[in-house]
């Protein structure tokens, strides 16, 4: 079984990309890996495995390796007289813009490549935080109250402070700032609205109790991980979520009752089923007063999330044995053919 | 200013997204245009303005044409020396799948390619009948009651009959049945199910009255065309629908009140803002006791809706003339230098 991971991006967390490419290389080493580097202005390389280091991309030298054109079926390397390809199943490792935004999902779609990772319509749910909203309200799903600013409009907040103010589509707490009284929220905002036109603002609690937990579907059965309670200061921010990518050793399970657990999975499942599959994802969940609150679907963890699971290398070979089939429509002439038929063309 | 009308597709609607796109070359034959059929086997082809009869396809006959390839910035045929670029704003008259459900709006922004239609995002809110749903409730659009039925659950509806049954994922009315008991209902179901594994029910109403609206927005103003109230029978079947793609003279608009078309044009663009930028759609309207619902949003409509606009060639060069720019992120390595000198490497 062969393995391809596709990481990097035109994407804000083009470099956390490549911290949770290299994390996984070690964590799945037994496997029959290929690595290929989407850069910056969307030109694919194939990265020789003892290339994987960071320094590799920030000093450009990935451009000395061999590029890749989407092909039907797979990727490949061209010369004058020949064509290699590169097959195997893609792991979908780029976080953020093109990734996590249905781009990627999209392109490997129309190519048929299979690949590990949300499709189009589980992209868009989870990528814009509105559209996560939307998604919960229709599956009646806890989230905090929340309010939509687009750039153009400023008004008075119905929230009370403190509050969380986040750009819609980014991911990583990238732009995230907590604001805890009126005179700050205008940097927030500024700061927010460098990288989205649709910022979120949520109410910020104190203290509030936060479990994670990464789940994905084979068989037709959900697997799930351990819940880590993640440690924190008032939120991670990027500098910290940057070496968080590169997290790789398994963590301690958060000291819950097996109800919260529960809980916890079952809501999971209900963001899951009939739009994940395909995808190991992680769901951040708040949980106040006994009640679960979806904070966040990470459709591409960082590293995958491997340091929640027991047998991380099973997971991903389960998974990927259960990659949904994606069916194509059959094209068929009979109008066209019985309406010329009727001209007597 | 150059267009590539691009239609075809892997798609149920394949046929009638090339009786779209013959209609559409005669409509905007002022126009500096070029065809590219899109082939179930998603292979491009540059197809001759004089070849652009139905039966060119049903033949195969394109398979003779040049292939195409996309590049970044184009279309661009190969020959074994050199390369010809396609270029122009691409309008994407792929009907349903591939062109309705995000693909090829994805392909295009990947490859940085100019298009009018749907975005992703705007894509997959309309593609998916239950995500529009999600979206009308989020913005407090009014929509008829409904119930999603998946192929391996059977259970009592809970919506009075007559219901309207249709596959959750497709235009057209291909698959669609209007039940008037029980007894019919499992043949509804079995044929919608051949179409998709998500099946939407709603109440039929008998004599509703049906409006449909087409706009778009162009230097941050709305658009709108004329308001028609279609002509039906109970529901337009696909053989019919399939004539009203090849639809091109000028329809009467509808005789209401003022009033109610101030309220329909509301009504798109709540549906539109902030999601539709850069495409012309139609939406569809039932009005019942005053109230305004919205049935379906059609992001690529037959023919483009041409027959609705007074000057449908000026609306399609001042959309093309305020398509939205998509941002593409900045990649640094900060991150990655800053840990490199840090480590001394």
């Amino acid at each position: 079984m062969k393995f391809i991971i596709l990481f990097g991006g035109a994407s804000f967390e083009h470099e956390i990309s490549i911290v949770s490419a290299i994390t996984l290389k070690e964590k799945l080493i037994e496997l029959d890996l290929s690595f290929i580097f989407c850069d910056q202005d969307h030109k694919f390389y194939l990265i020789d495995s003892s290339k994987m280091k960071a320094t590799t991309f920030s000093k450009g030298e990935h451009k000395k390796m061999p590029q890749l054109s989407l092909n039907h079926g797979s990727f490949s390397q061209k010369s004058m007289f020949s064509s290699t390809e590169i097959k195997g199943t893609v792991i979908n490792l780029i976080h953020g813009a093109d990734g996590e935004d249905g781009t990627i999902a999209a392109l490997l779609d129309f190519f048929s490549i299979r690949y590990i990772g949300p499709n189009v319509n589980a992209s868009v749910f989870s990528y814009d935080k509105r559209y996560t909203k939307y998604l919960c309200k229709a599956k009646n799903i806890k989230t905090l109250n929340y309010e939509i600013l687009s750039s153009k409009v400023h008004q008075n907040l119905t929230i009370p402070y403190p509050v969380i103010v986040k750009p819609a589509s980014l991911g990583s707490s990238i732009g995230v700032s907590v604001v805890k009284e009126e005179s700050e929220l205008d940097y927030a905002l500024d700061t927010a609205f460098e990288y989205d036109s649709n910022v979120l603002v949520e109410p910020f609690i104190e203290g509030v109790k936060e479990y994670n937990l990464a789940g994905y579907m084979a068989d037709g059965k959900m697997n799930f991980s351990i819940v880590e309670e993640p440690q924190k200061e008032e939120f991670l921010d990027f500098e910290k979520k940057y070496m968080d990518f590169a997290r790789s050793e398994q963590v301690l399970k958060a000291d819950i009752s097996e109800e919260l657990v529960k809980k916890l999975k079952s809501n999971f499942e209900k963001v899951y089923r009939n739009l994940f599959e395909g995808a190991l994802i992680r769901c951040d969940f708040f949980v106040i007063n006994g009640d679960v609150y979806l904070n966040e679907i990470n459709p591409i963890p960082g590293s995958m999330a491997n340091y929640l699971f027991k047998d991380f290398k099973f997971s991903i070979v389960s998974l990927s044995n259960s990659l949904p089939h994606t069916k194509r429509a059959k094209v068929s002439y009979d109008y066209i053919h019985s309406i010329a038929s009727a001209k007597g063309k």
